[in-house]
């Protein structure tokens, strides 16, 4: 796969202004000299990033997957002409990867299109919870003779996703017979877990996890890319804007050249003056999904209880989702006048896809007939620029990512940044960003409560241990 | 209209067990000694509650409507014959409640039905952004033609709806020539404001937001009770939950009997153990967007710079939002593992709708054979009541609102709950509820960027108060 030469147009920006002591001040703001001080941090960090890059596979998922690339996109092109819907059985990162590359570049009202307008791509659904009504509500809309199910599960024991194959696989051999595996195609590890043996019995088609990719940092490999491509995306552009950034970051060492380090260490300073959280907000519908998948990316990754020398540390920073410019008529009220706790990042997108205009009326209506002569998109600028002042005059920190547009480049790009970023801000807080010890608990608790074999105790802890109290329930 | 009895089964229960030093401990818990202590603080605050009570002016909604409502139901049946489509105008709250409420109580994928399937119902819409590729993208799924539009604002300056009303409004006026209007609802103030202005000159129907309700508290005045209805909604017992839950909270003023009161107190008393986020995380895809409703109403509530007595305070609590059993895959890592800052407040539903059984299969695989023979519903189930257990055995603050299933009438009552909580909370915080100060300064650089006639001084501070340091905007 060819990489492009990048532009400077084609190129997303990093904008920590209004983070810097320069504007905000030394209490809030964080000084060039605190950066300075930090790049001692950094350039430790940075090594054991270099040291550990072989064991990150996912930082090799922009060269890595060229052949699968190939496959992926000779799958999708057959496929398209024969099912009418796709649905993703996934949770996690197999939900959110593809939910929000899928928002961020498809049509917003996609699945109301008529094929026409599709081009001939399927509806898109994902599936990311075990909600009864939702799911079977699904089935009120889509024609499983006629749908293709991809059940993505590295490990192929994640409930939630075996639960939903179950259901639909026994739905898929009543309707339609023994023709039922060409409706169902695996995304799994591939040689280890339950799926990929099914798979194999069963003769789905499948696509494979790299060995060594997490959920959240797998929306680079065939979890997000089949989706994508299913639908029509880029694959390839999107890989050329990761290798990009990759380009750009692995040739930076500095918190001055290095975007994914900057943000990285500037979060780390940020949580040291008890900036707990961490609000993203894109200006745009179409990255609106993809908060959810960086909340996950950042909090799933930084939220430990014990740092690399098993020492308890609690760390973690909490992501906040919002949306501009809705949420000025929502959150924005709070974090202009609320607790100094937060940081917020800004995504911005140069120039959209349509241009709206305002048309002229109400000449007699000042409060109305500014509006005139306009564009929306002039509008949603003119708020996303006022906003990132008002909560600069009000001693908040922001920052900006910009993406010149939101197009499977940027996007490609933004996504490994952050991914970056993330692993960054896991060395400088010397945690692993890569487990996800904390859920251990409460799976091993569903599995007691639903009867799984060996797993008894775990359901006699949450009977006897903390049998709740009626004088704390108030009912009437 | 006529308030039925409630029964025990119909109403909803608030289980605050796990917020409790019996369980957590005292370092994390609040003890029920604690609760006798601030008792004192609810008596002062209740009074000023109970002396304010005519200026809430929404705490009058579930009875100050009755006549309303059969004017909207009147229209909405008229209506209903004539539109396929029902697009709201609308940021805030006159976004946020009609969502939260269409979510809540029709079908998950309602605009995807047939016509039939709707039972003759428009399609549902609600456009609270101006993002230019979502607004042209509707046009693409719409036919104008056939679309009734409801620009909600109470002031008529809101310009994000403004702008939105002026360009659907030329649209119809071309497509539609002379008969545009009938295309056309407004709610708005009944006297003050431009778009009432507008709206008689243009002879457009309208609703009215009564004096004194503002856009956060509006749900169930005609911003939110006409798009309910307008999708079948049973409104009467919206309100009439809401009614139900006044009684409740009316006759009681302890925190032992107040649910309300005794949310409020224990999120005061969180704050000061430094708990400065608080989780709404529903188990039920239907209450997804009602923490998006929740958000706002705490958000924009709390978040205040100064008390009544003037003092600055920077109060507030951030509200995150997550969703059972998905954010399990996500968030919840963070929650369990992460800094000891938090409050998870849970949405449980007794019953669901749908009932999903999960078939056996696969009986020599013990991961995914255990699942078999139960249902989507226990599944949901177990994971909340694992979830609960494994935050709570980390020392993590959490309760539980269980809806015993979600219709009108308990969704009115959880409406009206949280209202008054939020508005006890404001009062035990001592700061005023009920404004959003913190958005002028925004609102007035956006005027000062679009060129509104006397903002000129706004334009120039964002241009020469702050001008960007090209060093700190990392670019290739």
């Amino acid at each position: 796969m060819s990489v492009p030469a990048g532009t400077q147009q084609d190129f997303l920006s990093v904008d920590v202004n209004y983070m810097m002591a320069d504007f905000l001040g030394g209490t809030q703001g964080i000084s060039a000299l605190d950066l300075q001080r930090a790049q001692a941090l950094i350039d430790k960090a940075g090594q054991r990033m270099q040291q550990k890059r072989s064991e990150m596979v996912w930082r090799e998922l922009p060269y890595s997957q060229t052949a699968v690339v190939e496959q992926i996109l000779a799958y999708a092109a057959q496929a398209k002409g024969q099912f009418e819907n796709f649905v993703v059985l996934g949770i996690g990162g197999s939900g959110l990867g593809p939910t929000a590359v899928h928002q961020a570049l498809n049509h917003p009202y996609y699945n109301e299109l008529s094929a026409a307008q599709r081009a001939g791509f399927p509806r898109f659904y994902v599936v990311d919870n075990i909600d009864p009504e939702r799911f079977a509500g699904l089935l009120d809309v889509i024609n499983p003779a006629t749908t293709l199910f991809n059940v993505i599960t590295k490990s192929g024991s994640t409930s939630e996703t075996m639960a939903q194959f179950l259901i639909i696989r026994e739905m898929l051999r009543q309707r339609l017979g023994t023709d039922y595996a060409a409706h169902i195609v695996a995304t799994t590890d591939q040689t280890k877990g339950n799926l990929i043996a099914i798979a194999c019995e069963e003769g789905y088609k499948t696509f494979f996890v790299p060995d060594g990719v997490g959920g959240r940092f797998s929306e680079l490999c065939p979890v997000g890319l089949l989706p994508a491509a299913m639908t029509g995306v880029d694959i390839k552009q999107l890989l050329a804007g990761a290798a990009a950034m990759d380009e750009w970051l692995s040739n930076c060492r500095t918190w001055d050249s290095n975007p994914a380090y900057l943000r990285a260490v500037l979060q780390y300073l940020a949580i040291g003056k008890g900036k707990n959280i961490s609000v993203m907000m894109p200006y745009s519908e179409a990255l609106k999904y993809f908060a959810d998948w960086y909340a996950q990316l950042w909090a799933e990754s930084l939220g430990k209880r014990v740092d690399l020398a098993g020492n308890e540390v609690f760390a973690g920073q909490t992501p906040v989702k919002a949306l501009g410019v809705t949420d000025q008529h929502s959150q924005v009220q709070l974090f202009t006048e609320g607790p100094f706790d937060k940081v917020v990042n800004f995504l911005a997108v140069g120039e959209f896809k349509q241009e709206v205009a305002i048309p002229s009326a109400f000449g007699t209506i000042p409060g109305v007939a500014f509006l005139g002569g306009h564009t929306l998109n002039e509008l949603m600028q003119a708020e996303r620029r006022a906003t990132e002042f008002a909560l600069l005059k009000a001693g908040r920190l922001n920052n900006t990512i910009m993406l010149p547009e939101v197009n499977a480049y940027t996007l490609g790009q933004l996504i490994y940044l952050l991914e970056v970023e993330t692993a960054m801000a896991g060395e400088l807080l010397g945690i692993d960003a890569f487990d996800q010890p904390g859920v251990e608990a409460g799976k091993n608790a569903t599995y007691g409560l639903m009867g799984r074999p060996g797993y008894e105790q775990n359901k006699q802890a949450v009977d006897q241990e903390a049998p709740k109290l009626t004088k704390y329930i108030l009912q009437r």
